[in-house]
């Protein structure tokens, strides 16, 4: 078991006996005790629950042959004995964890103080238990969130006051009052009218505050924008999904897909106010809750939902992705900043101010939550101090085309823009609000779906006007970015292109990869993600001098060839990193030139059983693809293995196919993967459940699973470590289209989907060429052949 | 969508006015409205969280062409328009789930109320709008549900009283303050001193009560006793999980393996007790909660949770199932009704009564959990009124033993009842506490170890002192018993074996049989599970006449050829369900008998790879054992195949194998597995979730993701309907061992599994005869064969 802590604070003596004393877990006189006795008033702190302290001295075991309570009837306290308690505190077992002679030996990675001496004195004590609290227990928190969750700071608040917020090594501690928040709603006044109805958009959102605000307090907010927040369309977003058994189309020849286009945009005069009230009028039930702003909210922070237009109780119309629904995004970040008009309701005219907020906002969420986070901070609006994107789309011509080619999700065939617009736009929910402007949504649905051009692919207006990166040198805000690297839903070009544009900017910027697909990892055992999001958000919307930027790793990633184990990073995907050449040959990846060969062939035709087998059963078709032993897809692909690894080679970037290819027809698409071969045990590719209900928010508040990457079982033959897909028309720039003459011989180079993958010493690196993918891709099956000429074709791995 | 609903009270109309009047719904006027006035009154309480009435009426559409605001402009009201207003609210959409026009055509299968004319008189609305409110929403719960977890009864008790407990339609409402629960601890002193310390077992409960019994309200506890609830030694456990690879052993004949003998209990005098406090002085934190429990705390009933003997802050050891465990279980229920002592810790003895109970209790939980509700249940111990026992185990040889042989849990080989007692003896966890017990730990392990004899498999003394059964007519409880007829680890010969001893016992039982395995089903969306528990709990805990008992149908299965759909019957296993025979020949399962036949042979050998291999990977020797195109394992099964099914039959209860068998060695063990084939759709084995958080237990409170069994959107070739597996030499009677000479032919008749399953037209049943079941039985791997005469083999089915 490895607890890695990266938002740890490192303190001086005199800060944590202040800390302590702050959180009464000492007070003045504690330092002036004999050690054993000042280790009984700490011991003593930790059974909040209970008067029976003798009862639980017992429990605990301070060497192999005395319980604390014998041990304590001793002058001396022991490194020792302080080790052995402390891990007992921390949740680790005699026997299995530890043993109590020599507790250090333990296999548990564990953060624990250092001592210079065998027998310690008060400040020892008082170090070591400082350390202690912020140390994480063997449910992935700290041992003073334990005992929050255990009743700590409630017990505390009987007698006495404390600080609120309360800040312990740099973090906000659970102190609020989680059965008292305040729920409320208000309609955020937009400057936009994307329903053409004449009347500024008025757009929903749910605040949920701490009740001390009532008394003055003004915290900051956590803003979540989410789409999917009132209710989604499920059926009809099937019924609109595209069918992608549809031929591969000869575009037109462009320099420029993309025109010069302005952007028109006429606002309404905004409603006049009628008047003022304090406090919001309308209130809410339960809702859809992202763990991480629950956790906040028992530390002194409001968390503000909004869905945006055209969602169930806002005005407007979807448009997945434009600056309208940008500008929807930070119209809720405006008025929490005091720059904007909300009201009680859509009818009264009523204005209520967000004035229990310090104008203090960060944006959280995942997917399309953490994609408005990005939205808003390209606009550089004022208040949003920073946004932990998890999972973003930084352009939608990345989550849905790639290199002129309509590519999909994966696990999401079919699904596009126009898609999305209609399963998020919830007004439908409501018959009496959508009737009256269903023929509008039609018609702009029509739109979205004429522009999103899936005919052709093409990197357009629509979809440049979908690229937050336009805009990024407007970001402001500092930006936290979390992705998996086996995201396939969110591909990982989404954060990298991201990060790699914020690389030169003045702003501070953190970077998490994991290894998993399109999920949270807040609940992760082995990383202390709310631990280092609280320091940040502490410091970012405090204004505490925790020095949060310093202490948290620039880039942090998830190792893939052992479970819990995270390395610290300068940068990714650095534009210095050294490269490796493998040249094409046969059926091998070698890494210097041979005698030239003929050239070899691929066609993307199938028999037609086969082809609707595949449909129907995409894991098939993925093992088929990959499976080097299968011969069900030969002519369909081209695979080429590399010898085995003698040196672990750490893949750090985009790989780069450089291809001589010719098409039979004037028209070709070309798919490639770049997988890990061998039988070896590997991560997991979900995290599994340690402990169910085991992670703490606070006390008696909301739980989560408690979860980690463990290494499956058994071992698996291969692992995908990147794919890409390529319109063979615009094989020279992204956006210019060229023609393709049947037979001619072109040069092309194209990048693969960013990774960090260590490939161990055993493993085998494979390439994979092929046509349909039939995970993402169309599914043209047309007798397309090509033919690839391999003394030019080689691949570039960009590694550390 | 089917939105089936069981727990539903038959009423009056006097009766609907006086409870809507009781929940404030209406008030005494309010049947002295003209309709669409009245109808403006019941529309506008559907919106506690805001004042903005006339934007809500505005949202929803009354009939074709005008919105609710619009239509109530107008006299009358409509049963058209009735239906479209209520359906909206129940959050059915329109063109998607029905349309304005004729309502009444849509194709979601919900409750809703009749009416003779088309227009409504105000009688017909208040009728109609307490239907609604009884009816489940598109979130698998009561629309009076949704309101409460959108703040309907919150708002009222801010300028009202409610009666607490508050019923409607029989059923608890959540009017409890969910943010002032009381978490307390007791030790409950029992009679018994499981650790032979010479003192009495002191067993910590843990105790959630509504803040509301402070003001001398008496609530039922609902009382789960749940072994896990402390922690568990999972390593530990690994640890002593037994080697399945041993061989099959020569049994030394007996005509008896269990013995007279008589339990000699010492048990220590009580402690002297030193005082009485009020209430209880420790408390505890955040903790694993069941959501059914949860589900009730909102609605007026306390939750104790306790582990028992062996866990941590318990004295004791551990036992798995045997009477010294039930004491312990029983214990917490007399503390509860008022005729046992509890200290408030385990060193003062100063008791503490559960002044806040009305001594009404009943048992919840799944699998171990339910195990001990059955546990207590056939002691007859005064104060349990009912128990829902899900998943739970009736006799430990059930669980861990079958026919003579060692078969382990599905998914848990080599797994027994002293791995178990490890890994729940979670005193471990607390080294002082644990290290001065070890040894006798060590010891009383080895003697579970020695007992439960792997070696011999055979129903001695220690199966039997772990088999409720026995006791069985000493239940004084009502029961309700919840089992998947998948659940390959608590099988279900453990819910069939208790049901058929319940059936003439002068007590209510209740039986639902789901399609799933070993899980919760309460929040499963077509199935109103918690609605009916209500139903029940309110009836038994609270005495209220809501005719319960007649109400829930006596057996309640689900259908497994179709999604949402779940069966009325009247009684499962019955001894009167006719049977058909089925004649075993070659390969195929003949309804008549044919022309005689030469014996066929069978081996249990595999070659060592292949055997290493498939120890590793169940899956595949799962598939190669079931699928008849391969050929794996042809030598080591026999598969027999009947006709495609003409017409649907229902199996219903233990299908039975009669089989003439030779054994080549003295030693000899037969599996059988009754296999449904034929490419079809069938259900999920898992249900789906469907909405996440969106099942609410009350306002601002837990929620729990819904989820539904669906149809897989692929086929499969082939679903396990049931199997058996029998050690040779207990062929005559599970007590009774038997020699076996080789090459003697033996007729023997064993039943498999229970089961109800409805083969369709076209699918075809399937027999496999088979010796080691790599998924549960031990794997000798042994050179064992076996002849069969099938002139003498045939199957019985019993059926509907």
């Amino acid at each position: 078991m490895k607890l890695n802590q990266f938002g740890i604070r490192p303190t001086t003596l005199t800060e944590e006996i202040n800390e302590l004393q702050r959180i009464k877990f000492i007070d003045e006189e504690s330092l002036d005790q004999a050690p054993n006795q000042l280790l009984r008033i700490l011991l003593c702190k930790c059974f909040p629950e209970t008067n029976t302290l003798d009862q639980q001295l017992n429990n605990l075991m301070a060497t192999a042959d005395q319980n604390a309570a014998q041990y304590l009837t001793g002058q001396q306290v022991s490194a020792t004995a302080f080790y052995n308690l402390t891990f007992q505190l921390l949740g680790l077992e005699i026997e299995q964890d530890f043993n109590l002679a020599t507790p250090l030996a333990t296999k548990v990675q564990l953060h624990y103080p250092q001592f210079e001496h065998e027998y310690l004195n008060a400040q020892d004590l008082v170090h070591g238990w400082y350390q202690l609290l912020i140390t994480h227990t063997i449910h992935g928190q700290t041992y003073l969130d334990e005992l929050a969750s255990r009743g700590y700071f409630v017990k505390i608040m009987q007698t006495e006051t404390l600080p609120k917020p309360l800040f312990f090594n740099g973090k906000a501690q659970p102190v609020f009052d989680t059965t008292k928040l305040i729920h409320e709603v208000v309609y955020v006044e937009s400057s936009q009218d994307t329903d053409h109805d004449q009347q500024r958009d008025l757009l929903k959102a749910e605040i949920i505050r701490p009740v001390e605000t009532n008394q003055g307090l003004q915290v900051p907010a956590l803003y979540t924008s989410s789409p999917y927040n009132q209710g989604t369309n499920d059926f009809a977003g099937e019924q609109l999904t595209h069918n992608v058994q549809t031929a591969l189309h000869v575009k037109q020849p462009t320099d420029n897909t993309v025109q010069v286009a302005s952007l028109h945009r006429l606002v309404p005069n905004p409603s006049s106010i009628q008047g003022e009230v304090h406090t919001a009028t309308e209130s809410f039930g339960n809702h859809f809750s992202y763990s991480l702003n629950d956790y906040f909210l028992a530390r002194g922070f409001a968390v503000v939902y909004a869905a945006g237009i055209g969602t169930k109780d806002s005005d407007g119309l979807r448009t997945c992705g434009d600056p309208e629904e940008t500008i929807s995004t930070t119209a809720i970040i405006e008025w929490l900043n005091g720059s904007r008009t909300a009201f009680t309701n859509k009818t009264d005219c009523q204005q209520t101010r967000a004035w229990w907020c310090n104008h203090h906002i960060a944006m959280t969420g995942r997917s399309y939550l953490g994609t408005l986070a990005i939205a808003a901070a390209t606009t550089g609006v004022a208040g949003l101090k920073t946004i932990i994107a998890e999972a973003a789309i930084s352009s939608w011509y990345d989550y849905y085309r790639e290199h002129g080619l309509v590519v999909a999700p994966g696990g999401f065939p079919g699904e596009d823009s126009d898609v999305l617009a209609e399963e998020t736009f919830s007004r439908q929910k409501q018959a009496g609000d959508y009737l009256p402007i269903k023929n509008k949504w039609h018609q702009q649905l029509q739109t979205l779906t004429q522009q999103q051009d899936r005919l052709n692919g093409d990197y357009n207006n629509y979809w440049d006007q979908r690229n937050y990166r336009r805009q990024l040198h407007q970001i402001k805000a500092d930006v936290i970015l979390v992705h998996g690297l086996n995201d396939w839903n969110v591909k990982p070009k989404n954060v990298q292109k991201l990060w790699d544009g914020l690389r030169n900017l003045p702003i501070t910027k953190k970077l998490i990869l994991h290894q998993g697909p399109h999920i949270y990892i807040n609940n992760n055992r082995s990383l202390d993600f709310n631990d280092m999001m609280n320091l940040w958000l502490s410091y970012k919307l405090y204004d505490l001098d925790n020095q949060a930027a310093q202490i948290l790793p620039n880039v942090l990633i998830q190792d893939n060839t052992q479970a819990e184990t995270w390395q610290v990073l300068n940068d990714w995907n650095n534009p210095k990193n050294p490269q490796t050449k493998f040249y094409l040959a046969g059926d091998q990846l070698l890494p210097a030139k041979t005698a030239t060969k003929a050239p070899i062939s691929l066609t993307d035709q199938l028999p037609t059983t086969q082809f609707q087998a595949y449909n129907h059963d995409l894991t098939s078709w993925q093992h088929d693809l990959t499976d080097l032993n299968n011969t069900n897809l030969t002519k369909q692909r081209l695979t080429f293995l590399a010898a085995k690894q003698a040196q672990p080679l750490v893949i750090d970037g985009r790989p780069q196919l450089n291809l001589r290819i010719a098409c039979a027809q004037p028209i070709g698409m070309i798919s490639a993967r770049l997988v890990d071969y061998g039988d070896f045990q590997r991560l997991a590719k979900m995290p599994s459940m340690l402990d169910s209900q085991a992670y703490d928010q606070g006390y008696h508040y909301h739980k989560e699973d408690l979860k980690e990457y463990q290494l499956a079982q058994q071992t698996t033959p291969y692992q995908l470590i990147s794919l890409s897909h390529l319109n063979l028309q615009n094989r020279t720039k992204l956006t210019q289209v060229e023609p393709i003459f049947p037979g001619k011989y072109y040069d092309l180079s194209f990048k693969l989907q960013p990774t960090h993958y260590q490939l161990a010493p055993g493993h085998q690196l494979g390439l994979i060429i092929y046509g349909t993918d039939f995970e993402m891709t169309i599914r043209p099956n047309q007798d397309l052949k090509y033919h690839l000429d391999l003394n030019h074709c080689t691949l570039n791995l960009p590694h550390l």
